[in-house]
This record gives C-alpha cells, structure tokens and sequence, in this order.
C-alpha cells in the first residue's frame, strides 16, 4: 500500500496505540504540537521535532542559507508558542551533501543563531552528518510551561470565537510567487522573504496562554482549513469560519490581484503562516483583545466560532453558506 | 572550503561559542553524549540526538525494516545509557521517499516499538514528511537522572582504569561482511546481525553510574580510537591501551582470522558497537567488577590506562609500545 492512500495521519493511527501503555501519567504524547511532560516543581517540559528536507520543504536555489537558518528553527519554535511554552532550548541534526561548503553552513547557522539569540533559545545539541544529495534538518525545540497551563487543541468549546494572531496566506503568496517565477518588485520580494523568513509567535503565545479565557491554541503550519479541522476533531466540535474575515496583509492582496490569485483560497489553504490559531470564549474575547492590542504591533482577528456538532468547518462569505472546497497542504500528495 | 577539510568537530567549534552566553547555569549543551539540563526537584534532564542517512549509515537493501527500526532508536538511547541515564521518551522524524511502501513503515515501527518495549521508553512525538529519494531518519531521546549524577566524558582521572563493556569490532566485522559480500554462514550472519540491531546498554549504564568510583563515562560510536580520544580532550589527560586486551568476541575473533582480516584493527577502530567505554578509579575497580558481573551476563574489561599528559593514546601490544596507526570512523572523509 502507498503512503498517500492513507496519509500521514492514518500512518500515525496505525503505530501509536501500541505505545499507550507505555505513557506516564501527566505525560502527553503524540497529537498535539508538542509532548507535554511532568517535571517537579510545578512545571510542564514541552517537546517538539520538526524535519525539514531539501526539494520538499525548500529549494536550495531559492532560499538563502542565512535565511535557511532562521526558517528551520522557526519551524520547532513556532510549536513551542502554540502550546504558549518558553522555549528553553534546541538540538540541530544536518545531513550535508558534498556540494555543500564551510560557508554556506556558517551563513546557515548566523540565521540559526539570531533567532535563537532573539528568543534566548540556546543551541544544545545535535548530529552532523554526510548526505548522499540533499539537505535534510531535523529541530527539536524543548520549552516549558507552568503546569497545566499548556494550550491544547482539544480544549475548543462551543460557543468560542476562532481567532488568528497576524495574516494569513502571505507566505503560500510567497511561495507562489517564487514557484511562478513571478517578477519581482518590492511587493512580492517582501512575500517571498516572509515566506523565508517566519515571524514566530512565541511572545504571543506566552501571553495568550496567560489570559483568562484562551481554550484551544496551535500554530498554522499547513493552513487554517487543515489545520483547524486539527482542533475539530481533538475538541469533538465543529466551526463556522467567515472567508471574507480571514486577515490579508495589503501587500498580499495587491499582489493576488495583479497576479489573479485568489487570495481567500491563499488564506484559508496556504501553508507555513506560522500565526497562532486559538479558540477564546465569548465572554473573555475583548479582555484578550485588550492585552493582545496592548503588547503587540500585529492583529488578532475573530475568523469565526466553535460550534457543537461533527468536526467539519461551514466556510461563510457576507455571511452567507458557501459551498467552496477547501483544503491545506498533504505532505505525501 | 570544503567540510571535510575541517570536520564534524571543526565545523562545531565555528558555532559553538556564538551560543554559550545563552546557557543557563546548571545546563551543560554540546559535547558530550546528551545535553544535561536542570529540572526541578533534584532531577537532570538529559537529551540527545542522531539523524540516520540511507546510504551513508545503512543501506536500504541490506537491513531489514524491523532491524532499521530497532537501530534508530537505539543509537540514541545508547548516549542516554552514556551517561548514565534512565530514558523517558523518544521523537522520531522520518521522510519517506515515494518507493518506501506502508508495509516497510509498519515493520520498522514493529522494530521500533520492540526496543521502545524492552526500555520502557514510550514514542511521545515525531514528523513524517515526503523525500525526493532517500529515508532520512531523525531520533531524539530523553532521559533523566538524579541531579549531578550523569557521567561526563570530563571526569577522567590520571590512574584509572580505562573499560569497555560487552566486546568490540563485532559491529565492524558485521558491516565488513556486507561490504565485502563475505558467504553468509552462521558466524557471519551473527555480525551482520549484530551490525543491524545493535544492543543498548541501558541497565548497564543505570549500575555504573550508580555506583562509586566510575568516573568518565561514554558510549562507542566511531571506535575506541576515536571516541576514547574526546575522553582523553575533555579531561584533559592521555591514556595507554592495550590492544591485546581488547574484548574481541569469539565469533568475530573465528570469521576475522578466516576472511584475513586484522582483529585488534576492527576492534580498535570499527563503529557502532554502542558498548560503554568508561574509567574507574583503581582503588573501587574491583567493587565494580563484581557488582558489574553480578548483574549481567556480558564482560567489563579494563583495557588501558589513563595517564597525565597529552590527550593522545599511547597503544601497546604484549606490553610493549606499538606504533600501529589507528583511527576511528570520519564522517566527512
């Protein structure tokens, strides 16, 4: 049987329950953004791995190394904000092709370094190693936690609005942009490097996990369409999601026009936004608002609400039903 | 410049120091087998990571899925055994080419779990992705120890004894056969055996580091030659060892001799043995021989010395200086 037939999630199911047994009580382990693991004093470790394989994950060609550097840490960090954990540390495995020099690598790690250095997340470890042809890097990024305090995706209520920290689809532009060989002006050099350069949400995260009525929180790797359903599907409800209130930066939007693009399609499937998708109760929302307005330069936009019932989303556009498919980024398609 | 011009180590020392003001005091990051980091209550947490290469580390059509399984995991619980530590999760990354079908990914996660099984150690998270065309495998392992307790490669101490675990080069001699085609009898078939689904010496590591008078310890990876060398840096002392003495299996001993292949070589400088190589002082050596034997059924040997001077190893064979040139496993040459 192929791969794709099932997809990397039913790959998933077929291993994981085998592993039960072996979890420890207060631990969490496969499904969310990160494990979650008791240590003493009160305190939750958050782990996370994220693998980043050349012609699948980036194009060597298109991408700088120093901004390699920063897009594979971004990758881990950004799970560590979704549970709303301190990163406290990372690990760095690379496979190196022969083509591969001294200096380019150097350049890789001064990106790696200054986003480390910008979230205080020391480099502790990692593996190093030849590759017959492609560049493959594996991150893992440790955090912490209070105990208990971790977002989960499984904590989603009905009733809850659906927010998203930042805009969306700019970094599916980008990418778009860059596969398209589209020219590049100001505009589109600006999505492409977003796309290569990830802000990474991890302030944000801290402060959203802090504040009284955040439910379910993760990070947007493959697009809210797939990745909502994600928080669905853990919380045992469903969604209504307004199209025509997904945030869309101006640059994005100039850019889908003069290109033809639909940019709702862009915000709603494309991947690697690495914004914060969370779920707030009614009641708390403008509190939330409040503080996020407050302590950060970027808007966190009400996209739609939690509702009871099976785990698909009922897309909206003017407020009304519409039928448009949607779906985010399958690694094996 | 060329990588292997400077190596994984050279590489490392370009990075390294960039990170050091980032680490918190209590935290130990990269040089030794794991990262050794503080959590509360008297606890260390320990963390380590290895990135296997189809083609580099293994080759597809000589190992089995279920032997890749176990192997994978096994390389990165044996640096947890390295210190000492008792382990507690592992992260597993894999991209899979388009070739690679469910039936394999089921096996290798049948070998997997059976190790995973045998130590306790539960499967938390991972990443599975798409690659153009090799396996790629990441694991990362945590463990934990009391506080203080994991054993350095920096604490050996001119006068103790140099150990090894188990026996050496059979790992070797394994790898050799398949290179070289060697007639698989049954001595031959055990080596391979032996290469593919290497022991891990968990318990083994647990006893030593609990008891008196184990001062360094590590796992071998790439050869006594090479790893004893990062003990000999890091504690800043040079060693004496006997060849003669090394531990060299019966098994290996017999196909070696039949295939004209020089034992002391494989032993001294062949990979992936995964046994611990540690020092003791002289006055508790034989305590720990003695508890080490009660406990399990494979050898501790003491096969060298550790001297004040130089970190370099002063070889002897029959008890007489040798200039024999020996090396361990290079992964850029």
């Amino acid at each position: 049987m192929k791969l794709k037939e099932i997809g990397e999630f039913g790959f998933i199911e077929r291993f994981k329950p085998a592993f039960d047994h072996l979890i420890a009580k207060g631990t969490t382990g496969i499904g969310d953004d990160c494990s979650i693991m008791p240590t003493g004093e009160g305190r939750n470790l958050l782990v996370t791995t994220d693998l980043l394989i050349e012609g699948v994950h980036f194009l060597r060609e298109a991408i700088t190394p120093y901004q390699l550097g920063i897009k594979s840490l971004a990758v881990s960090l950004s799970d560590i904000a979704a549970m709303g954990g301190k990163p406290v540390g990372s690990f760095l495995s690379v496979a190196i092709p022969s083509d591969v020099d001294v200096e380019y690598l150097d350049s890789f790690m001064e990106g790696y370094h200054q986003l480390s250095n910008l979230h205080k997340t020391p480099l502790l470890g990692g593996d190093t190693t030849k590759s017959l042809q492609h560049l493959a890097i594996n991150v893992c990024a440790i955090g912490e936690c209070p105990k208990g305090r971790a977002k989960l995706r499984s904590s989603a209520k009905p009733g809850d609005l659906i927010c998203v920290t930042g805009s969306l689809g700019s970094s599916a532009a980008g990418l778009q942009a860059l596969l398209q060989g589209i020219k590049k002006d100001d505009d589109v050099r600006s999505l492409i490097e977003g796309h290569h350069q990830p802000d990474v949400r991890v302030n944000e995260g801290l402060l959203l996990a802090g504040t009284a009525g955040v439910n379910a929180m993760m990070d947007i790797s493959d697009g809210i369409a797939s990745d909502l359903l994600h928080i669905l599907k853990a919380s045992g409800c469903g969604a209504t999601v307004d199209i025509d209130k997904l945030p869309i930066s101006e640059t994005m939007s100039k850019v889908a026009i003069s290109c033809g693009w639909n940019k709702y399609q862009l915000a709603a499937t494309g991947g690697e936004d690495y914004e914060l998708l969370l779920t707030i109760s009614p009641e708390y929302y403008n509190e939330v608002s409040t503080a996020f307005s407050a302590a950060f330069n970027i808007p966190l936009t009400a996209i739609g609400k939690i509702v009871a019932g099976a785990p698909t989303i009922s897309w909206r556009f003017n407020g009304r039903p519409t039928n448009e498919s949607l779906h985010g980024f399958n690694h094996f398609t």
